[in-house]
C-alpha cells in the first residue's frame, strides 16, 4: 500500500546507507562511549553562540509581554531587520542593497527552496560544480527541477568553466555555487567567478532569458590564511545571494538565513514579489521572529574563525602522517581527502568506523573515491583520531 | 521576459486584489492615522505572548552560552519538545500517542506543506469544505495538487456530507478539514466528523487506498460556550492533526507548529518518516529551537478566550443593530456574515473601505456574497465601527 509519495518513498531510499553509516555510529557510540568515538560526519558547530545572543535574549524577556512582539509581520521579515541586512549585504556585496532587496528566510536551505520555488518551471534544470552538498538534489526536486552536477578540476575543486559551458542547455535557470565550499573546503576565486558571470551572460543570450548565478554562502565568515571571498553581485545582473547566520553566530536550530536581489537585476521587483509570495505559500510565512532579532543585533559579529583554523591545520598534519592526500580547505570546516590504498570510499569509511572514527563516504555528494571530515569539533577529538587514520590507510593500502 | 515560473507569476496576480484592499488600507491610515481605521482583515492576536514566554526567555538567556544550546537537532525537533507535545496531545485528543508519532514544524502552514510534500502525487487531489482558508490553494499547488473546494451547508456552514462524498474520486488523496474554522468560526460536531470518516473509510475501501483526513486545529483553543472540538484521531485510522501555538501562546512569528500521526495507522512509520525526510528536505530542517524551548514550557497554557468571546458578542451585536445576518461564530475569531441589500461581496467591502472599515470579500474564501471579519483586536475598535456597519448596510440596500 503506497501511503507516501513515490518521489519521497525513493529520497528515503537513497538517503538510507549514509543513515547506515549514522546509525552504525550510534551503536558504536552506546557500545563503547561517545567519547571513544571520533565523528567527523556531522557540521553541527560547537561553538556557543556568539555573547549577543544571551544579551539580546535577555533584553527580548523584558519586552515581550508587549501585544504584537512575537506576532505575524510582513512574509520578507521585519523592517527593521531587513533594513540592518541591508546596510550589512551592501558593504560584503559591494553593491548598494536596501531593505526591499532582502527577505529573510528560514534558513539558507529555506532560502534556496523559497528562491527554486519561485523560477523552476517543471524540468528545468539546476547546474552546480560536483562534490556538492546533497541538499540540492532534493531542493531542486521538491519543485520538478532537476540537479545537474558537473565536476570541478582536481585535485583542487577548483571550477572548470568549459564543463560548466557545455552542460547548460536551453533548461537551465540557475547556475549554484556554493563558496566556500561543502564539501570541499574550496573558495571560488575572482578570476574563476567573472569567468562563470561570462559564461551565464553568453548562455542567457544564446538561449534568449536570463539564467541566475545563486552563490549560496552559508560559509562566508569561515575563511583561512587571508583568503577573499569575492562578492557576486557585482558580477552578473541576474545574481542572488543566499546566506544564513547558522555558522557565523552558531545559531543553526533558529533557522535564519536570507535572499539578496542584485538591485541592478532587470525586473528585479518581480523577482522578489515572487519569492516574498513564496517565502508566505511554502508555509514559512515569516523566517522566526526571535531569529530575526538575534540576527539584527549581532550582525556583523563572528565566531572566532581563528578556532576553526587551528582544528583545520590539526586535522592537515594527522592526514599527512596517515599518508592521505588532500587540497587544504580555504575555507568553511570540511576536508574532502582522497581515499588511500586500494578500496573504495565505502570500503575505506568501513576501515576507519573499525578504529571508531566516522566519516562520510565521498559519493554522497557526487564523487566516489573521495571521503568528506568535519572539523567542527573538539582540537583534542581530532588529535586523538591520529592513529586510527594511520591504521585504516595501512590496511588500505594491502 | 520570464523572470519567475508561470504558476508563481499567476500566485501573484490571483492575490492581487485582496493586496488592492490591503493597500487600500494602509493608505486610508496614513490619510486618517491608524486609529481612525477599524481594521478587521488580519488575524493577527493582540494578546500577549502567555508569561511563560517571557520566563521562559530570560532562562534561556542564561543557558545558551552551553556549546549546540542553539544548534542542530533531529528533524523532528527536540527529543524533549516531542515527549511534551506527545503527552500533551494523548490527552487532548484521547489516543496514546509517543514522541515518535510527533514532528515539530515551522507552524501549522509549513506542517501542511510538509504533510502535502509527503502524500501527494502529481495531480492528486485535496478535499476542503469551502469556503475556506485560501492558502490551502498554494500549499496543495506546491507539489502538484489540486485543491477541491466542496461547498458546506448554509447558513451553519456544516459539513455537507453527502457532497463530500459525491466530490470524492480515484485521485482525492487528503480530505482536510479546519475546525474551529476560518473564515467561519463553524465548529464541526462529533456525529459531522464520525459520518466524515465513515465516509472516507468507504471511499478508501471503494478505490482501494487510504485517504487521509487531515484536522487543521490552529484555532483548538479558542471555542465558546462550552462548544466541544471533537478528537480526530480517534475517528479514521489515516487521521492526521495538524496544530500550531500561534494563537494559544499568541506566539504567531516564531513559527512553532505540529503534526501528529494517528498511532493506529497502517505504515505510519512510513509516513513519519517521509513528514521527517520533508521538514528536512523542505528546508525547514527543523522548527526554530528557541520555539520550540517556549512551546515545551509553556504548553497547557493558553490565552484568555474570554476575552475573543466578549469581542464576538460585541460584533454580534454591531452587526444585528446594523440588520445584517451572520452564523454565529463557536470557535476562533472571525464572522463570515452574508452580505445586506442588492450589492456584491466586493462592493459591499467597498463601501465599509468609505466608512473607515476594512473586510477580507467572501470571494477570498471561495464564497462571493459573503464577507470576513476577524475580531481579534480591542473591543473599542469594535464598537467604534457599529456606525459604519449601519451606513453601510443601509447603501447596500438602496
Amino acid at each position: 500500500m503506497q501511503v507516501i509519495s513515490k518521489n519521497v518513498s525513493d529520497g528515503i531510499q537513497s538517503a538510507s546507507w549514509i543513515r547506515r553509516m549514522f546509525e552504525a555510529g550510534i551503536e558504536l557510540k552506546q557500545k563503547y562511549g561517545a567519547d571513544q568515538v571520533c565523528d567527523f560526519t556531522l557540521g553541527n558547530p560547537d561553538l556557543p553562540p556568539v555573547p549577543d545572543v544571551a544579551r539580546t535574549l535577555q533584553k527580548l524577556a523584558g519586552e515581550v509581554q508587549q501585544p504584537f512582539s512575537l506576532g505575524y509581520m510582513p512574509n520578507a521579515g521585519l523592517p527593521s531587520t531587513r533594513q540592518r541586512l541591508a546596510e550589512h549585504l551592501t558593504c560584503e556585496q559591494q553593491v548598494p542593497l536596501g531593505a526591499a532587496h532582502v527577505v529573510v528566510t528560514c534558513g539558507a536551505a529555506g532560502g534556496l527552496n523559497v528562491l527554486f520555488r519561485t523560477v523552476l518551471e517543471d524540468g528545468d534544470e539546476v547546474l552546480c560544480p560536483s562534490p556538492y552538498f546533497v541538499e540540492y538534489g532534493f531542493y531542486a526536486g521538491n519543485y520538478g527541477g532537476k540537479l545537474v552536477p558537473v565536476s570541478s578540476r582536481l585535485p583542487d575543486f577548483s571550477l572548470d568553466l568549459d564543463a560548466i559551458e557545455s552542460a547548460i542547455t536551453a533548461r537551465t535557470r540557475v547556475v549554484l555555487v556554493d563558496s566556500p565550499n561543502n564539501p570541499t573546503g574550496a573558495v571560488y576565486n575572482r578570476s574563476e567567478l567573472t569567468g562563470l558571470a561570462a559564461v551565464l551572460a553568453r548562455a542567457g543570450a544564446r538561449f534568449g532569458k536570463p539564467i541566475y548565478l545563486v552563490s549560496d554562502e552559508p560559509y562566508r565568515c569561515l575563511v583561512y590564511d587571508g583568503t577573499e571571498v569575492p562578492p557576486i553581485l557585482p558580477l552578473h545582473r541576474f545574481s542572488v545571494v543566499v546566506g544564513s547566520f547558522s555558522k557565523s553566530l552558531s545559531l543553526a536550530g533558529e533557522r535564519i538565513g536570507y535572499i539578496a536581489v542584485n538591485p541592478a537585476m532587470p525586473q528585479g521587483d518581480e523577482l522578489l514579489a515572487g519569492l516574498i509570495l513564496c517565502n508566505r505559500i511554502l508555509g514559512y510565512v515569516n523566517a522566526p521572529v526571535i531569529g530575526q532579532r538575534l540576527v539584527e543585533a549581532a550582525l556583523g559579529v563572528t565566531v572566532d574563525a581563528g578556532i576553526y583554523r587551528k582544528r583545520r591545520d590539526a586535522m592537515a598534519s594527522l592526514l599527512r602522517d596517515a599518508g592521505i592526500e588532500f587540497a587544504l580547505p580555504k575555507g568553511a570546516f570540511y576536508f574532502f581527502p582522497r581515499v588511500p590504498g586500494r578500496v573504495d570510499d565505502l570500503e575505506f569509511c568501513r576501515l576507519l568506523l573499525e578504529e571508531r572514527i566516522l566519516a562520510v563516504p565521498g559519493r554522497g555528494f557526487g564523487l566516489p573515491g573521495y571521503f568528506r571530515l568535519t572539523y567542527c569539533m573538539d582540537e583534542a577529538v581530532i588529535r586523538r583520531a591520529a592513529q586510527g587514520f594511520k591504521n585504516a590507510a595501512t590496511r588500505a593500502a594491502r
